[in-house]
Parts: C-alpha cells; structure tokens; sequence
C-alpha cells in the first residue's frame, strides 16, 4: 500500500534520502570530525559497494562485453601540457564575483540583478541569487527600495539579468548580497576550476601541475600508446573510470556538484568520413538500455540536445541524458560529438603526428571522436532517488530501496528463523558462509523476522533467505523473500544459486 | 625446456618486465607524449585489468569473504587539520639537499660522503649517490684525489656515511655529486611529501589542503561515523583502496616508488586489552595466504620486523614482507600495531571523543589498531615478477606469464581453429558470446593456432579454448589448452563453464 509516490520527486524526498544515506552508512560528509569539508563527500560501507556495483556493471557491460573497447587507468597527475593543449589552462574558468567587505564570493551567473525603474527613471538595482523565487523576491526587494526613496509613480516589471552581463559602469551600483549595501561587488573575474599544485621539489611557476578536471584528457594522450600496443581497428574506443577534480564555487545539492568526484568517459574514435550522426544515436540508444539495465526508469529520463549556437567551434553535437532529481530535472549524462579537436591540439602541442593508418581503405588521418561521459556519483544518487519508497506493510511502516540486484550492496540477507534452535542456526550459517564465497550476503539472527526483512528493505537488499524448521526438518528447502513483490517461494540450495546468478549477474 | 630460470632476479629481468610491460600494453610511462612525467605511470588495456582483478580479489578476500569488515571510500582531499592531527604536516618530511650550481636536488638519505683520510690528515671529502657501488666508487675519488692533491702515506678506510649525519661545518666541504667540486651543496633541509593545494576561491594559508599520503586517516577520522551506522562489534576493521600522493624526490624502479600510486589499507580496531601480538601475528598470516591466492610464492617472500628502537614512541611492532623484486629484496606489505595514537590524535583535534562502548564487558575505550597496509602497484609489480618466464616450445622462443587466473586480464581465449570454415568460425564466436557474459575472454582467428597460443601466453591468458572439426563434426567439445603445463583435454561447454568457474572465481 504505497502511502508515499515514489515517482515524486520533491525537496522533502532529497532530504529522505540525505538522510537515509546518513543513517545506514551510504555517504557522510567528508571530515564530519572537523566539521566537514564543503564539496566533498565520503562513501561509507553500504555506499562504497553500490558505488563500485555501478563501476564494475558500467565495466562490464562498456569494456568485457563489447568487441570494440579497451579499457585504461591513466593517473590523476598529468605533464600540465596536456592541460595548456586542451584549452583548460586558459579557458576552464568560471566568473568569480567578490564582496569586498564580506569576503564573500559568488558566481556571477548565479548572481542576478536588475535595474529598478520608477516612472521611467532608474531609482537603484536589486540584487538576488538564483533560485526558484528569485523573481518575486527581485519584486519585493524593488517595491522597498521605492518605499524607502519615497518614490511616487509606475513600477517598470523588474527584468532579472545575470552579472555577466552587467556593464562595468553599472556594478558599484549594485547591491552585494551578503550586505544588502552597493559598492562592495568586484566585476567579475576569470576563476580557473583545476586545482593546482607543485610537483618536484620547487614551489615556483616551472613545477605546477594540476588535478585532472576530467578523464578524457588522460585517454587522447594514450591513443597512441594504446593502438600502437594491441590490435584495435577504428572505430573502437577507449574506456576509463577514476576521480576527477573541480574547485566549485558553489558545490551543491549533495553529491551531484561536488569538488572531487568520479567519472566514468569513454572516447569512441572514428572516422571522419563515418555517419557520425547514425554512431552518435547508437551510443545514446546504449547509453539508455546500460541505465534499463541497472534500473533507472525510462520515463524519468529525457533528451537535452544542446542547440548549435550554444556548441564550441569543434562540436558537431552533444545530447544530455537528463534525470528528475528531487531539485528538478539535470544532467545525469552526455554524449558529445567532438570531432579531431583533442588529438589535433595534442598532435600541434606535443610536435607528435596523431594520425590512424586505416587499413580498410588505406587512408591516413587524425580519427574523430564520440564521447559517452557519466558521473558516478550523479548516477549513485539518481539510482537513489529512483529506487527511494515508502509503504506501510501490516501497519507498519516501510522505508524501502528498490535497488537493481545488480547494484544492491548485499545480493542478499541469510536469517535463520529461530535464534534459539543450534541446528537452524547452524545451518543457515553454513548457507551464508557458502553464498559470501561469490556474493555480498548478509547475515542476521537478532530480532523478529519481520523487523530483519525491513532493516534488509531500507538498504535495498533484494533477497530474504529464511532457514526454518522445514528446512532441517523436512526437505532443505529455504524461503526466498522478494523485497518487491514481497513474494515467497521455496527452493532448495541448488536452486537458490542458480535463481541468484541469474538476477544478479545481468 | 626452461632456458630462463623464472625465478632468477636480475636487473636485466626488471628490463624485460618493463619492456613486456609498454609492448603489450600493461603499463606506460605517464604523458608520454610530452616526454614523460617523472614518477607517474598509466594502465593500458591488459594493466587496467590486472590491477582491477588484484584490487576486486582483495576486497573479496578482505571485505566480502569475511564477517568482521566494512569497507569505505573517503576523499582524496580532506580537511587539512586530518593532516595537522596525524602528524604528516609537522613530520612527513625527507631531508633534502640542494646543489646551488646544478640546481639538482638530492635525498640527504641517499647522498653518502666521507672523509679522505691520508697518514692521519684529513685531505678532503668524497660524496656518492647511493647505489651497489657506491664503496668502490668513493674508494677511486679518494685515490683520485690523493693522487691529484700528491700526497704520501697510507690512504685510511674510507668509511660512508649518509648526508643527514653530516656535521654542519663540513658541509661547504663536500664535493657535489652534479659538478664534482665543493662548495655548492646546502644544508639537508625537511622538504614536506605531501602535495599542496588550494580548496576554494582563495590561494591564501587559510586554503591550503592536500593530497592524502595514505588512504588510513580516511579510515581514522570515519570510524565514529562507521560505528554509528552498522552493527560493527570490536575486534572488526574498515577497509580501504584508493590513490595516495607522495611528492618524492627520486621516484626510481619503475611502479615501485612512484609519486601517484594505489593503497588498499585497513585498521582493525581492537580492544586495548586484547592480545594485540596473537592478532597481529593472524593478520600476517592471512596476509601471507592472500598472496598464495593470487599467485605470488611464499619462496620470494620473507618478514622484517622493524627493530623497537626505530619504532614511533605509539607503535608496539611493526612487520613488512619482502618480496625478491629484480631490483632486490623490498617492503610488498607491511602490518603495523599502532596502538590508539591516531584516533587519540583526531579526538584531541576535533574536541570529539572518540569512545567505543564494549559490550561484552561494559567498558568504554579508544580502541587500539592493527595496519595492515597493502601498495596495488607493489603487488601489481611482484606479481609479474613472480609471473615472467621464458622457454622454448618446438623451437620457439616462449615468453609468458604464470599470472593466477584470478588476476589474468583475460581468463580465456577462443580461437576457431581455421578461419575459412564458416560453422567453425560461427560457433567460434557464439562461444565467445557466451563465454563474455560473464568473464573477459578474448577471440583471435587470425594466424596459426600455436602463434595465437603464444601472444596469449605473453600476456599471461591461462586457457586456449579452441573450436575444431570435432567440434562441430562429433560431440561438441573443444579443446581446453593449458597455458602452464600445456596439456590439452576435450570438453563440453556445460564442463568448460564450471572449469573455468572453478578456476577463476578463487
């Protein structure tokens, strides 16, 4: 008896699942010790297996499965070259406005303002960050500052722009956020997002390096090492998974904009006579059935194709997969069609010729690239927001996760029906000891069956296999619990292995 | 017909390895393209495989396999006073020397000078870097100089001594290793390891944070949040993999002391009244049988155990296990008791208490802990080592690797036996298919069959499963050649599958 949608999203349900993810050890906030760390976020021991559940089926099913991939682990530290050749250096930057007096920063694209016109003349600016209310709190904050100037006359509808697009002139004018007072707000300044350091034993310019704001860099770089070393034949692509690292203004909504984060990038070369068009929806369409395949429904996912405008000048083309969040609908992955950019600029930087001999029809050229890029921890939270329930079941209420058996952190929970009865026990320890040798399988002998299923439920434990007196008594057979359907089913040890290697191993 | 001892540790074997290494693709000198960056290292395609089967063993074996752990995955960036508490700041330090002239930059540990001492005069000093020769080296400068200076009398011993035992005094003395001549070399200086950088808008003190040395604080300062979360009851331990950031100042043998590289740690919280010296000796020991599962023999492995009097005032014992890499005798794994030091420590910083209440015997207390402390790169190395060989086959130069099948990037191979029979072919690939359901096996039709074995045995593929006339003609089976002994049997696909599964899942 659902008493809570679990296809709604709001603020509430994020904070459900905040808090869920607080209570059972799936993520805490990084150094909680020390207060935290704004923009980082620890995986604890139920989050650190759904979070390597998601790697490994990602693996499998991008690398293992495919003919046409290989895979790379390329480290976080690269020559900084790398990152003056991808355009990082000089263009990865953010607008950065500064408080002069309360030192506080902000993003000037999320910093909106508007002029304040009373009887066609400009009495002031309202300043307000953005959110959902923006608008009529700009409208509020405009109808006081005529109040306060005593103005008589027609209020102009206030029309919210960013600070990017504030002439210089104009800014001593607006009022800084913090203060509610004009003439603290710097303009706004090119901010770099990779985080710097020194390799060597030099602290000057000649040693900086910086932490990868990406995977894919460290995969071009390789393309060479990588063809000259196995026996690939474009097109096929170049697959890896590991941390990256952007200096967030603003980090928010939990673990989806984070500083340290983890992507999962592939580079798929190609031709540059191939159908790029026709390659670019098969990714997509893969991309969708992998998300089918852990569990992530189709209807809260849509199609965001960037507008041509909006793309840089190599780009023929990027689709995002969007996601409904419980803050509203954004980008859980994106596919970008990226042309021979990368390899040509490390080609020009490194003064090495990049170029592919293709046998097939004897031609030489620098191969194009389709990019299929995911965010492990946006994925982690969509698999959360997606698989998040309630119910009530016999009166009682149900926290549930319906976690993928692929992604589950157990496959499944052992409980021996009685506490106090040594062959029931023994047995089912027996039994838990034989499943943990190929899965994660949790044990569990203390307190009422029920409340065992239900402590299962809430970190999306699949499986409920139940050893009761029928089994030492009678035929071996053990209770299969569904935590979905709720269903049981007997079944003996053989069945039982067999029933979960199908469920589990996709 | 072995023509190459497997078990011979030669620097020219350390060559092959590395040679093996970048020809196949398991490992590649990071940015190469750019010329390399000193101290870092990539996975191709078969590295990255074996390194995720050595990092996926382990968790099997250290988290899934056993009732008394949790795993984590902290941040690689934590709060910076974690650093402050666990002494790193103050004290991770290497003493450095300069070379003013050069600007080269020298390990005081590693730069070795000595009086030359001609009949009871001191005439001069000679320097080395630390190598096998260094003795024989310094022995010749001190004749050279002799000579040079024309002295008479005997030459006494020349005796070395590390740079960090110099008195002050002599230092301007000491002939530099880059120029030869006196006078240029610094005093030793503590130069810190760990990689800075800045978290937030500002470069400033105040945003300084850095790169984790090692994954256990992450371990540390997660413990309350752990033990709030689960039903964990002491003795029990959290395990950890993820990258560590060492800014060393002379990375040297290959993947074995590099600047970016992988731990996987575990603390094992104990009570402080426990028999800390039977569970560290079990920890040893599982440690010990961990390696025999992956294939690395007990032969090239021995204990050190640190002596008392080089012991931090907290540790009470600490044990390493050599390995006999090609380079020599060094540190694979290494288990600490390090008391209550570190939890102390981050109660003391953060003003949180950090208690566990025993139930068994009511008590509340800082647990102790056990360390044991594994390098995935360490392992990744040893194991080749252990793994590489040569012979001859029909008269064929054989390289190959014994790699464990747990470890092998690719479990298997199929090959149709010839390539322009299309049932042969065809059921070749669905073979394959199948086989990539649920293990990464590769396919190969091109060449002869026994030069198709070979590039599998160089790459360390355990089985060759080959499709042939019979196959398809009789009964259905195929060929199932074995990589090590290679002996062939007949079997169906039902048998191949639980061989294989046998076999590989450990």
């Amino acid at each position: 008896m659902p008493i809570n949608n679990s296809t709604s999203n709001t603020p509430s349900r994020m904070d459900s699942i905040i808090n869920l993810c607080k209570r059972r050890g799936f993520v805490f906030a990084s150094s909680e010790i020390y207060g935290g760390f704004n923009g980082f976020f620890d995986y604890g021991p139920l989050g650190v297996e759904l979070k390597n559940n998601i790697k490994q089926a990602w693996w499998k099913d991008m690398v293992h499965r495919r003919d046409d991939m290989a895979g790379l682990d390329s480290t976080i530290i690269h020559h900084p070259a790398t990152w003056k050749a991808s355009g990082h250096v000089d263009s990865f930057t953010d607008p950065l406005v500064d408080c002069r007096e309360s030192k506080q920063r902000f993003r000037a694209d999320q910093l909106f303002f508007a002029p304040v016109i009373v009887a066609n003349e400009t009495i002031g600016y309202v300043t307000v960050l953005e959110d959902d209310t923006m608008q009529s709190r700009a409208e509020e904050q405009a109808q006081n500052l005529k109040r306060k100037l005593a103005r008589q006359g027609e209020l102009a509808p206030i029309v919210l722009k960013d600070l990017t697009e504030a002439p210089l002139e104009i800014i001593p004018l607006l009022p800084s956020p913090a203060t509610g007072k004009p003439g603290s707000l710097t303009p706004p300044r090119s901010f770099n997002m990779m985080f710097q350091t020194h390799v060597g034993a030099l602290q000057d310019d000649s040693a900086i390096a910086y932490l990868r704001p990406e995977t894919a860099q460290g995969i071009f770089i390789n393309f060479k090492n990588v063809i000259d070393t196995g026996r690939y034949k474009i097109p096929f692509g170049i697959a890896q998974i590991g941390k990256a690292f952007r200096n967030e203004i603003n980090p928010r909504n939990f673990i989806f904009r984070s500083r340290e984060f983890e992507q999962m990038e592939i580079e798929y070369f190609i031709s540059p006579n191939a159908d790029w068009q026709t390659l670019h929806r098969d990714w997509i369409e893969y991309v969708k059935s992998w998300f089918d395949s852990i569990g992530i429904p189709r209807a809260k996912l849509s199609e965001y194709a960037h507008p041509k405008e909006k793309l840089a000048h190599y780009s023929k083309g990027t689709t995002d997969i969007m996601f409904e969040f419980p803050f509203g609908v954004q980008e859980l992955q994106g596919t970008a069609v990226r042309g021979d950019f990368d390899l040509s600029q490390h080609g020009k930087h490194s003064g090495k010729t990049i170029e592919y001999f293709d046998e097939s029809d004897k031609t030489k050229y620098v191969p194009h690239v389709i990019e299929p890029s995911f965010g492990v921890d946006r994925i982690f939270l969509a698999v959360l927001t997606a698989a998040y329930g309630e119910d009530e079941i016999e009166g009682e209420k149900r926290i549930f996760l319906r976690l993928h058996p692929r992604l589950a952190p157990y496959k499944a929970a052992v409980f021996p029906l009685v506490k106090n009865k040594p062959e029931i026990l023994a047995r089912a320890e027996e039994l838990h000891k034989k499943l943990k040798r190929r899965w994660n399988v949790f044990f569990d002998a203390s307190g009422a069956i029920g409340r065992r299923y239900r402590r299962q439920d809430e970190i999306g434990t699949p499986y409920g296999i139940t050893v009761d007196f029928d089994t030492i008594e009678k035929d071996g057979t053990v209770t299969l619990r569904d935590r979905d359907t709720l269903q049981q089913q007997r079944l003996s040890e053989a069945e039982l292995f067999r029933f979960l290697e199908e469920k589990i191993e996709g």
